[in-house]
């Protein structure tokens, strides 16, 4: 479906005249402006592009549908001024992402309009990748597999939590990466029983699992990767929770298709877990989508049941966390094919040992 | 005033019985919790935290005020469940930061509440830093000034932007800055004429302005500055240009004390690069609040009228942007005292000559 089509079917579903956009992301994704203020209005097959002022060579640049306007002031007002709404009666506006004061604000403006709150309205959309869009995660994927690899010769014992992550943003800012996609986490002994942990000063030890989740964005795509490295021979256990979680995200690999939905998903890796006995210890989803945001639509979890689609760029990302001793999480980034899946990520997954 | 009576006033003078909070870097302020997910309920001289299962042990040591309660799922529904807002009518709600469809989960949640969204609840009072706040906002700019003098001897002809920029974050990090405040911005020669470019793969040449706005956080909170370095001799309108900022930015702290609205404020450092010929390449505004956020209230523009406070931390950062040539700014971050303000910046503010 052209992306236009796709405002148009929410208009029609929702007997609405017209929508207006205003998640940054979203409106990205639909017109290629990179910049942090505008919004898009769509109605009767037509959609205007309104920006700020700081914005106006810019938008020349990027945008690639719609008609370009750059607000003298507020943005809302410029709509109204120019008549872009005239004869719209209930005009949908995104629920989960526009707050109650600009809600206001959009009310006084157009006083006649209904304004209808409608929540994910590109979500399935958003959520199936074009050809271009796989390409740049696969780039951002690359800085972050050539980040893993030079942290295998670079990680020793002794270093903290801390100067490996600055060493992990200083890598993927020199090969390009534009920002870190969320700050990066290196989690070391029984740090790595806490899945979101921020790094420390705390120093790597001998016996450690050192468990590493990091990501990049570049030309606005995120990457994101998990691996678990052990400094100094692991003990039996570890050795036998890096199998399990190993198992668990080789059989959703295999088992990864436009046949499951997201929760039948979740349980081929969760149910090996479990039958390993550790499955109370996998306390979190198994993934989530990726894309112009780290973590998207949809959630691959035991929480909510969506249908998966071929082109869906997601994350497959089981773990198991032993409380003050140590945890274990394996990462990659997969695109759901026709028939199964490619996997988008280039770091072994062999147990590392530094 | 203690930190609940500030929810009291608020409660009282919109007539309510009681205040929901839920942007988190109030809750930070307010209970020091440093999560990123959980709510805060004020009824009756008695407030309530509430988080998820993933702070249980966060939340207990680092929450200060209140009573904490671990939901076991939604956290409103929680709320609910423990009859939290039992005999409450009216419940105010941040009118800013609240989204559509997060108050339909309120409403449907407590259906018998009339909720009254209000911008700004907190505003005046996070503005104004205590002292243990001043410390921890001048650690994070000791960082960012020991980088600034790092710089001085790093910074080469012949470098890109993004070199300097990813030298910038590891510099940050390696100084035990938890992240970056917001992506540095490095921009030279033409590129300096935008305000808020983005670091590029131009390499700086002889004759070059470069602009470069950095900050950090640290414990939460953030550093903000700016200093504009000339690689190799500039010309002679660049040195004129940098000493019309300079004079602007120094009239600006002469005249910054409790005495000031942020608009007259903004009109002392104005007025010195209108009187220069100027005016029109001074785009932007005269600074902002800084503090658990990188741009807190109070803006400190001609756009609006604030009194200033002393206790408030804000920036002074005057800049000339001359299009398609360079750009010159100054940034210092202040605290306003009783008579006038302290300067919390120690990198030299002389044009260094690279």
């Amino acid at each position: 479906m052209d992306r236009l089509e796709v405002l148009q079917a929410c208009v029609e579903s929702n007997d609405a005249d017209a929508l207006i956009l205003t998640f940054m992301p979203d409106i990205r994704w639909l017109t290629g402006f990179s910049g942090s203020n505008a919004l898009v209005v769509y109605t009767k097959g037509r959609s205007y592009f309104v920006t700020d002022g700081r914005y106006a060579t810019q938008s020349r640049d990027e945008v690639e549908a719609g008609e370009i306007h750059v607000a003298p002031g507020s943005l809302m007002r410029h709509t109204a001024d120019q008549k872009m709404l005239e004869g719209s009666n209930r005009v949908i506006v995104q629920a989960e992402y526009l707050t109650l004061s600009r809600l206001e604000e959009y009310k006084n403006v157009l006083p006649d309009v209904s304004f209808v709150p409608v929540s994910g309205i590109l979500n399935a959309s958003v959520a199936v990748k074009s050809k271009r869009e796989r390409e740049l995660i696969a780039d951002s994927q690359r800085i972050t597999d050539e980040v893993f690899d030079h942290l295998l010769g670079f990680v020793k014992p002794g270093m903290s939590e801390q100067d490996i992550a600055a060493e992990i943003v200083y890598q993927h800012l020199r090969r390009g990466a534009s920002a870190m996609s969320f700050d990066p986490i290196v989690a070391s002994g029984p740090n790595s029983a806490l899945p979101h942990a921020r790094p420390t000063q705390r120093v790597l030890q001998q016996g450690d699992m050192v468990v590493i989740d990091m990501g990049c964005f570049k030309n606005g795509y995120a990457s994101d990767m998990t691996r678990t490295l052990a400094i100094g021979e692991p003990g039996e256990e570890a050795r036998t929770v890096y199998q399990v979680v190993l198992d668990a995200q080789s059989k959703a690999l295999e088992a990864a298709s436009p046949n499951l939905t997201s929760k039948e998903l979740d349980s081929a890796a969760r149910s090996i877990i479990e039958d390993a006995g550790y499955g109370s210890f996998f306390s979190h989803s198994l993934g989530h989508g990726v894309g112009l945001q780290i973590h998207e639509w949809p959630s691959v979890s035991w929480k909510a049941e969506y249908p998966l689609q071929a082109g869906m760029i997601i994350t497959i990302e089981p773990g198991i966390y032993i409380p003050d001793q140590f945890g274990v999480r394996i990462e990659d980034m997969i695109q759901l094919t026709e028939t199964g899946c490619d996997n988008l990520t280039g770091s072994t997954k062999q147990l590392v040992v530094i």
